[in-house]
């Protein structure tokens, strides 16, 4: 079975049990409305050694960063301020001392960097590798809250940065070369979260997520949670110095923003984006009313073997 | 560096960083008021193969079963009701498909037992063993959570339970006896939820924990909390049905609350309790007000060499 088959799965077994006032599976952080206006989310994000990470080509305190960074992505993803972190540590006999404390000062500095608060966790032996979980709670007004589900036929999709360059990082570090820029930029995830908040409180956004697996992997997410068909034109994509169209399309971990916006106004919201962030939103196609995700060249369709980004 | 002085370490880098509300560290959940007159709490626990527990010991129903146990203890420890879970998942390719269907098939009838949502995931690759983590979120109306700090000299101590079973079916399965009662009993704790809101709807009832690393560790917590000491007469403590009183102070995994009580209504406590729970509150001594953790045999102090539990 695959993840999304096991994760599918468990939401069936779970659909008949009490939501107790939770949106829950099926986008990048549950939300709790509080019945203030405001909502609570919540996010949750496993690193395993060897899957996630080779601990011989990362510092202890870029993973550190990184172990935070890939949550507060998912609660950037939605449009909210992240308020507090749970994190849990599994530290094998030859990765405590030192090695714990460098990456206690990584997690605190991006920490610090995003206001966010430590408030709990677990930490404890283990037997083989190092296991990191985070859990981030984020807050925001429920009617600035964005979700995977909100995306129109004809709204223009964007994303919020370059892509591909930490899929050319990871080439790279499994390669053995660990001090290009990509590899550097592949440890060190910097989450959107301002730009989140800001792409929030614009009506004119429909549906927002982060991209970890890959557009081409994400981008379905959209498509699955709205019920709508996309059109991308392979030749929008923003290709990051370094990488390769195909990297930037199917490799993961670029945790930029991808979102939707009405097409009335996506010009108009592009122009203020790059006023406020001094960078651009790019655009890649269109929300269409079906018909699957399909790639664009020359303004046809053509078959692509592209799919999302798998882990080591 | 023990697990209790990195979490120490931990706690102190924090220290210079917005709480967010939270009131954080050093407690069984983090805390946050939500302003309404209702808190929300949180708690996280890391399960790692081979530290945990054993495969070939425990069914994955067991496991699914006692991984979100753990977590609804440290709920029920602050007499919270438990409302929601995250579950992260690290499996190897041996423990998929079958294994992985029948480890949620006992994680769904626990939540479903305290009517918690799953509410979030991530589902992953293990490159090595099997690796789980839990976050529960609770909510308690503020004037009823029961922290570690209240504690007060004069209290009366109680457990809600008989211990040492834990610790004694521990000792079987590492032995390879897997079929004995204390073994079941240890692989299928069942958090004290429903007495742990009862307690908490009570005035006199003032610190409360649950009992995860054995009395002799967690007793601590209670008087470096609440800046007391206390005396416990070992033969007060309440051995189940084939433990021993070493095993029953010193093993794990119990997960029966450990509180203090104001004297005067101790005994009327204990006798509600019964009445509502058809089971006792144990008394165990008295709340000093300093000297640390005292054993008493025939009213005499005691010198005992009996520490806390660690994991396999």
């Amino acid at each position: 079975m695959t993840e999304f088959g096991f994760i599918e799965r468990i939401a069936q077994l779970f659909s008949g049990l009490p939501a107790n006032g939770f949106e829950g599976i099926g986008d990048d952080c549950a939300v709790l409305p509080l019945g203030s206006g405001e909502s609570l989310l919540f996010t949750t994000d496993l690193l395993t050694e060897e899957v996630h990470f080779l601990r011989d080509r990362t510092s202890p305190r870029e993973l550190g960063r990184k172990s935070l960074a890939v949550n507060l992505s998912d609660i950037a993803s939605m449009g909210a301020q992240p308020v507090a972190t749970l994190l849990s540590l599994a530290l094998p006999s030859d990765a405590t001392g030192e090695w714990a404390e460098e990456f206690m000062q990584g997690y605190r500095e991006m920490s610090e960097e995003f206001s966010a608060a430590l408030v709990g966790g677990d930490t404890t032996r283990s037997a083989s590798g190092i296991t990191i979980n985070v859990t981030a709670i984020g807050r925001a007004a429920d009617d600035r809250i964005k979700r995977r589900s909100d995306a129109r036929p004809g709204d223009v999709i964007f994303t919020a940065g370059e892509l591909g360059a930490s899929g050319t990082g990871l080439r790279d570090l499994l390669e053995g070369r660990c001090d290009t820029p990509a590899a550097a930029l592949h440890r060190n995830p910097q989450p959107q979260v301002a730009e989140g908040r800001w792409l929030a409180g614009r009506p004119e956004v429909h549906a927002m997520m982060d991209l970890s697996d890959g557009l081409a992997s994400d981008m379905r997410h959209i498509l699955d949670r709205s019920g709508v068909g996309a059109e991308i034109d392979t030749a929008l994509i923003p290709v990051a110095a370094g990488s390769d169209l195909r990297t930037a399309a199917c490799g993961g971990e670029d945790y930029k923003l991808l979102l939707t916006a009405d097409a009335d106004a996506a010009a108009q919201l592009a122009a203020a984006f790059r006023q406020t962030f001094r960078s651009p939103l790019y655009p890649l196609g269109r929300i269409t009313r079906d018909g699957g995700l399909v790639w664009l060249q020359d303004g046809r369709p053509v078959e692509l073997d592209w799919q999302g980004f798998r882990h080591y």
